[in-house]
């Protein structure tokens, strides 16, 4: 299998590196900085050169014939659909990490609907995975399995701003006093949550209509003194921390679907973690810390490349492919 | 649908009311005692006469031309291999709760060729699910599908002795001596655990070929005086409470699977758990408690019924069968 890697980021070069243990073939990649355009792939990854370079010509590098682009490059459909048309005009099936591509029939029906008519005219394929795939779609999904009726479905989920750079501790408001958050909340304009994509592809895979989805942002504030690394700042009490997405979908079966997603500056000991409840008959719970978002979204990936790849042109989701499985060595 | 149930007690009496619930037919009940024999089954559903018997005579029974046979009797193939072979020569569909059933390709190996057999000749289907399907298969499985690399799934399950009868109680060797439990642990005759037809089924979801299964026994012993409500007797610390299985299956690819299930006496507050861990690149974990296995059993059960009519005639397991998933109301 030919891959071109568009996008050689962080989580792009982990991609790479397995799907070079996995036996494929990287015909390049293409990458936004003008100092890496030219360089060997091997050499931005750090290991052997591969004797295929990066570039920043997108066309460029499609005329490398591969079979599969693997995109790492933007959230947004704003930000994808450029891409992503040039990839499905030249044939090439596409796995991307778009959070808002994983279930866009909604917050951007007619890019969709253009994606999906574009990749049956070329013969393409394209899906869009990663952590949320797994712990945010698949995994409730299958506890939904257990239940023989359903309420309510409440997810939770939390992220160190930390772990990220100064530019997203400043998205997250982190440092501003309670004044402040309230007046960027009064006026953001923001783009469609994770949350929100996530909870439409969860109801599309537990045959569920939607009605309405809304989404409200809640200010977390530090109980106690504390640092924020990204900024390099202390922070005192009483502050802004991050905050907290609640999405909430309505479907026309009567289930409500909810994911609160907390992005804040950690206190020391709180790690990552998302929870899903069922309330129903009966209710079920599952529980994870210490995920290790950067891993599971890179393995999800690749371990759904084989279903993609049996699966008919078009614009794919998630609740169209078989269950989220495990490929040992290939 | 026409529906018979094979077993009416107390899993079967809530299936057969969550089936009625959905729009199924009831057109009869196959059950043990001579007590409920020629009863109405809503009768002995505690409900309104459904105009229906239930009958000791499976037979009998299987001559009213159900379309789909449920069956809560038993857990091993000893037991169920005569009545699944009733069902499946008049050419009925069967779903069943039975443990080893679920994947016994090893533990039963000639028994479930003739069952794929005779299913296929008849044109007919089975499958085997219940808790074990969605808590010990499939969540799992999801989880795997987010590690690149995995060395070992670790699993641990409990449940509390006191839910179930004396019997089963005493089977768990409760109130026994070390000395005691030590010498029949030696000489016990034991059925294949439900935690081996597990963990093949969960190798066989997540594409690993079996190499060796192992079971160890280890005994539960109480740290603390505590009542066993089972037995009606108060248990003094350092006597066995119950025990634990640990099996272990290795596989050609490396991964090594495991599962270790407890069934003992709960202290106060202790519940239902769960907990899946993958070590690999990267560890991930799932932990659930206050399961209600009475229902998850059940709603499992009814979930899986609309996957296995579309399924091709023959012993389905469900690694062959699409994600485990919520059916809202049909």
């Amino acid at each position: 299998m030919k891959v071109l890697m568009y996008g050689l980021g962080s989580v792009g070069s982990t991609m790479a590196k397995m799907l070079l243990e996995r036996g494929a073939s990287i015909v390049g990649a293409v990458i936004a900085s003008e100092s890496k355009h030219g360089k060997d792939v091997g050499e931005l990854l750090g290991i052997e050169p591969l004797g295929v370079t990066a570039t920043t010509d997108a066309q460029e590098a499609l005329a490398r014939d591969p079979d599969l682009v693997v995109m790492s490059i933007a959230s947004y459909m704003d930000d994808m659909i450029d891409p992503v048309r040039a990839c499905l005009k030249a044939g090439c099936d596409v796995i991307s990490l778009s959070e808002e591509l994983m279930h866009s029939w909604r917050t951007s029906p007619e890019e969709t609907a253009e994606i999906g008519a574009l990749a049956k005219e070329h013969g393409a394929r394209m899906l869009c995975t990663g952590h949320q795939d797994g712990f945010w779609v698949s995994l409730p999904a299958v506890l939904m399995g257990t239940c023989f009726t359903i309420d309510e479905v409440r997810g939770s989920a939390a992220w160190n701003v930390d772990d990220f750079g100064a530019e997203l501790a400043r998205d997250q408001q982190v440092g501003a006093s309670r004044e402040e958050f309230d007046a960027w909340a009064a006026t953001a304009q923001r783009p469609p949550t994770f949350g929100r994509t996530s909870l439409h592809a969860l109801a599309a895979m537990a045959g569920l209509d939607v009605e309405e989805s809304t989404t409200t942002t809640e200010p977390a504030v530090a109980e106690h003194d504390l640092h924020c690394a990204a900024l390099g700042e202390d922070i005192s009490a009483g502050t802004i921390i991050g905050f907290t997405d609640i999405d909430v979908v309505t479907t026309k079966q009567g289930v409500t679907l909810r994911l609160e997603m907390t992005g804040k500056v950690y206190a020391e000991g709180e790690t990552d973690s998302n929870t899903w409840e069922v309330l129903g008959q009966a209710p079920v719970k599952i529980h994870s810390e210490g995920l290790q978002t950067h891993w599971t979204t890179c393995s999800t990936l690749v371990n759904r490349i084989p279903q993609l790849l049996e699966a008919e042109p078009g614009y794919r989701t998630i609740d169209e492919l078989p269950q989220l499985r495990f490929r040992a060595g290939s």
